[in-house]
């Protein structure tokens, strides 16, 4: 097969709107055509670009310009991103160098407006608050498409002013509402979907999948460098007949899977895995990402359709042996073709506002009476998994006034730190957390991006904070007094590094914080410690919380 | 089953942009959820309300209201409409009524803006002339979604200025580009997909059904009260594993085929039969026409859907047992339940401006030359097929200066007046036309609807014309000196009455016009003698056309 690839032009005339486009044809079929540009594909497929339908650039730890470079190789040509972790730390300006940033890749990104942020408002301290004023403004920037993950399910299902509010702004502009409902079934689904959002991700058994399309939900299979059911979920809508409403996203992909094992073209192979053929998988990917959206030039290799496209040897979601973006070719057998990478010189200022920590002191856990000992509540993770966690009662020394978990090896403190200078602290001990010695802090902490920091001694808790205070936010580890940090000049969140300088970074501060633990225990393990919308027990800079409830509890008893 | 159908509401909040939905609950299943309203289904299947992608109002001759009326009982609850009739007749003041008008009906009509008024400029005389700004101004009106079916082909894929700039202001507002591309193949039908159009419903063979597909064109399967090929069609597709851009339309509906054997449901029917499975085949109907226009609300009997649905017996096609729009029953077992028929009162122009016609005389067809007899070129039908027409050199009689048929009773004139005043007319002969005595004439002529009249004397039709200048337009036929016209009033289309008093009317007409012919003679046989856009010969106010060329030839030879 040889491509054509023609110029969108009609006679002469080139119409920004529609971009390149290609017309089929055999060299020399039409010599009246000259074609802008040939390409042979040595007898492979064409087929078009992936579409991620959701995903945070953040969790790559690359700003939008380098996360172009890694994921054009893997035949992605569009991502759907929810800036939401900038969104928290910086507020609107922090969107703004998103869409900004991203204007300089190839890539096609298109934003959606962070619905939540903060994900839970009365139940820690953030800055940045997006109410309906805020997503409105976003919404009208150029390249944004829609509402990203509409996560206060409760306030949609039980139609709170602030959701209200907010969907209303993606209403009145007919644009994209993108769900998030885990769980959530029955009445409240269909009240959920009622209330505007119209996708989701979140699925975690087959069942929910089933229930979900027939509730007329747009449901988004997802592998994520996190979280990967993807069997589960396909067997969900395998032998559906029509599989309009489903499509594939990546939410969060880490810089060493995009190095090493892909992007949206590693959930088509799993999908194959599972039992979609090929051609189907790749719809999905493709197809009826586009329709999902309401992209109309998107999602096809034919006439008006945008010359996003793949060559590829197999349809199973393999390597493609060149990606092509607008006609042009960006990337060939893995290798991105575009312009060498040029470190930016962004100059981002310092959120990291911890005014009320001056010692090691601000790290121990005060005892709310006099005894020897206290009843304190002791966080667990419920059946091993750290995401999702209960309490148990533990009756722990007191030393000078403070709980001391020098005796109990299986414990750490942890303390979350409001870090936009509202002064509030919260400090609980965990048990299993992993962590032998030294310390683990980040201000990578979804979504509010506190700063976290698990440990077994307070002076290293402190090396660990005042390192993060200078650095202006990163992940950290503390260990024989020693900080390590791999940079993350961009908010705290990403770094201006390519994707192999980035995975490298993590992994050898990864290798440091393994010989300092259990060997299970991420670089971003603190990170999931303070997110509201987890139904289990979280740390929030107010206090502990139930995410079931939603309430807070009480740490000591008696 | 029992179906609980629960208003639209957020907590008592009703929103407009939504309408009303449901939950799809048994009786008595959530007390706390009070029915707005119950309906027994009593076993039966609930499906979405059918919605048709294409159709001119104006060919049922009846007014948008009246038409809902006809249409609702068969589950039709959706339908998108070009009024280009109307818009030939009266521009842009004509589609204001019919979208006017719509919404006295309980059927969703959404309107499309006729993007070929007239259809091809240079070869008739016509009224409005629709450009980029009168389409423009089309658009931003309530309820218009697009552009109607872009018929000049030619003036898409040549990039012509007028389609092109047309066009433009479809794409600028994000709006649906509605396709017509009769035989268009090749880098012809790829260039036409470039210029914009997504769609066609003019397919004629399997051939074009797959090749349209494959060039990313929606595909809308078309059985009309005109043409029925649908098997044809089917066969293109129906061995497709995806039919995600194949959607059903009507085009044109005659009053008779309302009343007896339905509207979309009829194609649905014919397509089972032809070989699709009933749900594919009423999936095509709903979501994928749905999906087609980007109406993310209709197509779905699901939350956050328009509640547009009707109960059926069996998935075929049938007539449905009750139809709902917005939750709301409209029909039952082929019955309107709506509010009854009130006779509108509009007043609309006469439009019918023929100062030329004095007498008989203005009909007779003047030999160029003194001889006895005349070479000329006569109309013939092409294999039998009164669409598309030929021309064949007969040698006729000149009797006082006119050419003289009376002793060819196989020949009739054929007249083609201006009807806005321009006083330019074109009269021919017609070989094989059907029509033994009398005159049959009509402003309902495609496009222009200028007047045109098939006659075997002079005196009928010279009647005729004077008849439908009094009424202000419509169709007449004359017998023994007698004229008989079904009541057209509204722009000499469309009738103010309900559809089984039109159907019936048109019936009566129809039978005193058969008593005049050789029985083939639909009283609209004169109405396709002038479209310009049809590749065989046409007669328009200005001579003899081939469609093809789309060049005047001459008519007498010598």
């Amino acid at each position: 097969m040889t491509i054509c690839i023609y110029n969108n032009q009609r006679n002469g005339r080139c119409d920004d709107h529609i971009g390149a486009s290609i017309f089929r044809y055999q060299v020399g079929e039409h010599p009246e055509l000259p074609a802008k540009s040939v390409y042979d594909g040595q007898g492979r497929y064409l087929i078009p670009g992936y579409i991620d339908t959701h995903m945070h650039v953040e969790s790559a730890m690359m700003i939008p310009e380098n996360l172009s470079r890694a994921i054009l190789p893997w035949g992605t040509t569009t991502i759907c991103t929810d800036p939401h972790e900038i969104g928290n730390v910086m507020g609107v300006e922090g969107i703004r160098f998103m869409l900004d940033n991203a204007k300089k890749s190839a890539l096609q990104q298109y934003v959606l407006a962070p619905s939540c942020v903060p994900a839970v408002p009365k139940l820690e301290s953030t800055s940045a608050s997006f109410g309906a004023k805020e997503v409105g403004e976003i919404l009208d920037m150029d390249d944004v498409v829609g509402i990203a993950e509409i996560m206060d399910f409760v306030g949609v299902y039980q139609d709170g002013d602030r959701m209200h509010s907010i969907i209303d702004e993606g209403i009145k502009r007919g644009m994209y509402l993108q769900g998030h409902a885990p769980y959530v079934s029955g009445k409240e689904l269909a009240a959920y979907r009622l209330g505007g959002p119209c996708s989701d991700h979140e699925s975690a058994t087959a069942e929910e999948v089933v229930e979900k399309l027939r509730c007329g939900i747009h449901v988004n299979l997802r592998a994520s460098s996190l979280i990967d059911n993807l069997k589960t979920l396909v067997a969900g809508c395998r032998n559906h007949q029509w599989k309009d409403m489903v499509s594939i996203c990546t939410d969060d992909v880490h810089a060493k899977d995009l190095l090493t094992v892909g992007h949206i073209n590693k959930v088509v192979r799993k999908a194959v895995q599972a039992g979609i053929s090929g051609c189907e998988a790749i719809k999905l990917a493709t197809f009826n990402a586009a329709r999902e959206y309401g992209f109309d030039d998107l999602g096809a290799v034919a006439p008006g359709y945008i010359a996003d496209m793949q060559i590829v040897d197999t349809l199973d979601g393999c390597q493609p042996a060149a990606v092509f973006v607008e006609g042009r070719l960006v990337a060939e057998n893995g290798a991105y073709t575009g312009p060498d990478h040029k470190e930016g010189d962004y100059d981002f200022p310092n959120t990291v506002n911890i005014p009320q920590i001056y010692s090691a002191d601000d790290f121990r856990l005060k005892a709310p009476t006099s005894g020897d000992t206290v009843k304190i509540q002791v966080i667990v993770p419920r059946d091993g998994n750290r995401v999702l966690r209960d309490t148990q009662v533990m009756e722990l020394p007191v030393k000078d006034g403070y709980v001391d978990i020098s005796g109990h090896p299986d414990l750490v403190y942890v303390t979350v730190i409001n870090r936009y200078g509202t002064g509030t602290q919260t400090t609980a001990i965990y048990k299993y957390f992993g962590l032998n010695r030294g310390a683990l802090a980040s201000t990578i902490s979804h979504d509010s991006h506190n700063l976290t920091v698990a440990y077994r001694s307070p002076e290293d808790a402190y090396l660990a904070a005042e390192t993060l205070r200078e650095c202006a936010g990163d992940v950290c580890i503390v260990d024989n007094g020693e900080a390590t940090t791999p940079p993350l000049p961009v908010a705290g969140l990403m770094s201006q590094m390519i994707c192999a300088d980035v995975a490298a970074q993590i992994e050898a501060v990864q290798k440091k914080l393994d010989s300092m633990t259990d060997g299970t225990v991420t670089l971003l393990a603190t990170a999931i410690m303070a997110l509201p919308v987890l139904p289990g027990i979280i740390i929030t800079d107010r206090g502990l919380v139930d995410g079931l409830s939603q309430q807070f509890i009480e740490q000591f008893e008696g």
